[in-house]
């Protein structure tokens, strides 16, 4: 049995957290951080967790805190854990950032789309990016992990075997992601406010959202060359569920009888299986199927399909995720069962809610 | 382990016992009945079960299935199981009806208000009425039990401390309740369809709703009278969840100094706390504070809130369940869990999803 | 033609107002009144006026606008109006108060629900109650104007014909309302975010809400006795739409044979149709009908059904408006038409939208 | 005063069609044609009509229409229309019809994307595309009007002056649609149910939904050649409103100086200027304005917004409609004005509703 101490947890991404660590076997948490409601009862703050939860909040210390847990996780706003995370801290704890601050290793890049400056740029090199499926053995001997965002986690994993695989050019894609609003946390904001997010849908942040130099950076890697690509956020009233479509355009590739084609529904099947197969919980759908987010709503599952437009001879890849579990906390309990050991589905094995 | 059954597997409470058994240590599901669906692989039906089921669907042959499994659960329409039940069947299996065929103790009744002949009278007797907080030790013995309706279980619990200890006249009680969607089953009806109930509320089934008769019935027995209500159920748009907001006047009883006066907050709490303190499943708020639905979706809790108005010596209850839960799937498992004796909450200890 | 001035116009019940207004034959807006967005174009802050309405936000000197305008609509917070309206003012415009200010003749009545002080009780015997359908007559030849609430508006007019003629008990009504979150207005409160109100419902103000005394003050004058309620307000799901659901015992009447016995059906409807019959805006339903909030939106009607349940000799009224017309900006104009001598209906003639 | 008949009147666009009729100054409805509902009151099906509409439905005689009616809107399933239509209906009335029978001028292409015969295809050469902002004066001259898609008329006017004006390369344009649900249409289907929609977002119809050619066939006029793209249409939860993003490559432009290069914004926008500045239904927003479909809610507007991407050379176009309105029922009415000569936006001028 760990300990765990969440700053940020009376945030949406921070609830979740303690939701699904209620669950966890192995894991008890020691510490609720939140700024905002220290002193009050977390139950008072989230009504679901009466008499399930009797702590109170407590002030975001992490000094002390990694000295009475063994797990930190930080969802907190940008910038927050770069500017107090040491040595130290790193030493007594493993830390799990769910902000965008270790995600990107190039400090320019950071600072460019955040606009904020980089506090501790000396751990950049050290943290590795938390998406299990692709970085399942470097989780395993990290101390500080960048666990994904959640458009990010969505948008790479639908498209990575076939850019891996050479299947799709990478500098076509364009990826067009819808998300529920529980995304644009809990903040007080007039644009989130119920009647003006209801009946309605919108782009945001169109060609300048902070998730594209993230997806962009992960997607090189697999690409082995630099990819730029189009990602624009919509907003959709709902309030959980992110739904990535992403265009691309195929290359042809060499086939059994040597000639060069477009590849077939079998081979990018093949591609996807090559990778994914294995995963608990990423799920290529059967041929002809679109996902939908409500299909894994409450779940860390990854639902994926695609269709092959022979037309115009590009791809459509779609994929689900339920923003807060496989874009968020859910992501980070993978990342922390990788940490120490535990098999990786501890505590994430919920079954999707219908309706 | 013990295997299960599920005839009307593929309509929406069906399928939330799908989601519960498949997190419950003690069973198994055996056989996954709907006449609609036939040969169908379950998960192409529902979506969210992709790779978590690999069954097809079965058609409803209820003495063949008694045969194989322990424990029947028939969410069907009304009328079909006292149809098709038998002795025999009861002798091989336990079973769990969650239509409303044998709620009702009195035939005429059942069949003055759902306006169809009743088959099998004979096992109304026996049949144990499923409120499991209400008849713990008579479920535990039963071959038959009948699971209480979404709204019934709602508008029972919320009243009963109150009637059973005669704080409240029964006799002026108003249910008024509003219930989710899913309520309203999978059946392609045009009053269900996304554009008829979205942005809309509306009363239905005023003074000749089904639930009534049943909910008159159980509180009679609480207080050892005849009780007549009104119950005014609402469609509101959102998928799950049930709130009853309930009116009564006050009853005057005697307090220390041998005078008669209306009931404090502390009294009437201390009558909630009587009957609820020791139930996992029912949550008494703190003062002041009104249930939610949102605050137990996806869970088997019962959150009960109240507030006295002095000023009309009437007293407003407000309980909030998740329909499909404690309304249905969620109170079959519970009642399961008593018929053998295996902890009350296994598979139930599900922290509520927010948002 | 006359000239309209808003204050408080970046609300929803002022954006409503603008909507009405710019398809108003009469009357031409020369005021945009918004402190929070002074200098700002108006379109800005709602899209959907753009190229539309070309004018900026003005501060909310009242003062000045009398001077420039026919009439002034304050949809401010509560204590504004009262504390900057003069004799002044009254002379130069007439005023019609979306606020409560004015609505309840009992300073200390107001003061106790109100929370603050009001500064200009000298106007409140001059003020008239703006429901136009009841006091139609006194609206005429009003200067100020206080404009109904929401709730109050649907509430009382669902239950008025029957107090007025005596069919029910008006110390029995308990009123059960159910509001869409348009009604919260544009406050950028967390409460009001989307998460926390879609899929959700629960009752607020229980015991408490201010709507009370305004509905007792009205159906006390209808009763010709003081009449003490309950009133429940409710969150819902939706943006728009208010439905008011009341439960009232049934007092026996005298027959045309002289006995006495609870009202029939057809009674009933007589009475509603004694009131209503003429009035354009108020429409009851056929037998067995309940009203829909969607069969109102956008609309300035009032949709009433009723349901006789002689098992409890209660009567349930249902009551439907949109709240942002007939239970704010539609009466407001309506209100001004009355003032103006304008036919009643000039600029509310909206066809209802569904879906 | 004309007189209009709807053969369809109680679908979604048909009603919708009812709602803005009812506000045309110089037409009247003398039929309401409904097969399902035959000798019902119109506002049985449609209880927002309530007192506003008297009339029974009628069955869907077009011959006999003709001979009444000066104009017959056909809002009724693919083939009807085509399977009825003769030239004798035509010498009689003007035919708008809002089904796809007569909108793709290749009636191979028709009976390939809609898999029925086309029975009538003598009359496709005289069938005119009502999009009244590009074919305006072929519109005013026409007998037989083919009104366009839903989401055609969205992603056509979208592209449209950039396409026209070889600001990007029509090849590249992918369209990436969302729509509110009422565009699936009154049908009691399973997937339309409330549950299945609300908290749900997916693709559907991928490489393969009937909408395509009909904008691969616009866009080649305009582009004058043949073009080919991706449309994917999305479900979204929410009644009305389409939004498209619209991706395409930017072509080099010769410049003042001689040399070539991407288009500016202010070329992009002069674009758009060029067609749409004197359109008072295209409302081409502000620099960096996002359009959200609750902006033009009930109302007959386009609003259209763009961001140049110059990390991809690629634009992002956006545009949102009413589906029912400028997407069906607002459009036919605008067709019907220049069919008959009268103000191009009589009823029409409705402000959007918001929230």
């Amino acid at each position: 049995m760990i300990k765990a101490g969440i700053i940020g947890a009376t945030g949406y991404a921070g609830a979740e957290l303690v939701r699904l660590l209620l669950g966890h076997k192995e894991t008890q948490i020691a510490w609720y951080g939140s700024r905002s409601y220290i002193d009050e009862k977390y139950a008072k703050v989230y009504g679901n967790m009466f008499q399930l939860v009797e702590d109170v909040c407590l002030d975001d210390k992490i000094e002390q805190l990694a000295r009475q847990a063994d797990v930190i996780f930080t969802a907190t706003p940008q910038g927050f854990l770069a500017g107090v995370l040491t040595e130290e801290i790193l030493q007594h704890a493993k830390v799990i950032d769910l902000s965008a601050d270790y995600r990107l290793k190039d400090v320019k890049t950071y600072e460019k789309w955040y606009q904020i400056e980089h506090k501790s740029p000396q751990f950049l090199a050290e943290a590795v990016y938390g998406l299990c499926e692709v970085n399942r053995d470097q989780v395993k001997q990290a101390r500080l992990v960048a666990n994904p965002g959640c458009y990010t986690t969505c948008s790479i994993l639908t498209a990575y075997p076939l850019i891996k695989e050479g299947l799709i050019d990478p500098n076509t894609l364009i990826v067009d992601a819808k998300s529920g609003t529980s995304g644009a946390g809990r903040g007080a904001k007039l644009p989130n406010l119920f009647c003006e997010v209801n009946e309605n849908v919108k782009a945001y942040g169109v060609a300048s959202h902070r998730h594209t130099p993230e997806i962009e950076e992960q997607l090189s890697y697999a690409a082995r060359e630099v990819v730029t690509i189009n990602f624009t956020p919509h907003l959709v009233p709902m309030n959980r569920g992110i739904l990535a479509t992403e265009y691309a355009s195929l290359k042809k590739i060499k086939q059994a009888d040597g000639t060069y084609a477009y590849p077939s529904y079998e081979q990018v099947k093949a591609a996807y299986d090559k990778y994914y197969e294995k995963e608990y919980f990423v799920r290529v759908l059967d041929r002809g199927v679109c996902p939908e987010t409500k299909w894994v709503e409450g779940s860390n599952f990854v639902d994926i399909g695609f269709q092959i437009d022979e037309r115009t001879a590009r791809i459509v890849m779609m994929g689900a995720i339920d923003n807060l579990v496989k874009g968020a906390a859910g992501q980070a309990v993978q990342n922390m069962n990788l940490l120490f050991g535990f098999p990786e589905t501890e505590g994430l094995q919920l079954v999707p809610m219908f309706p």
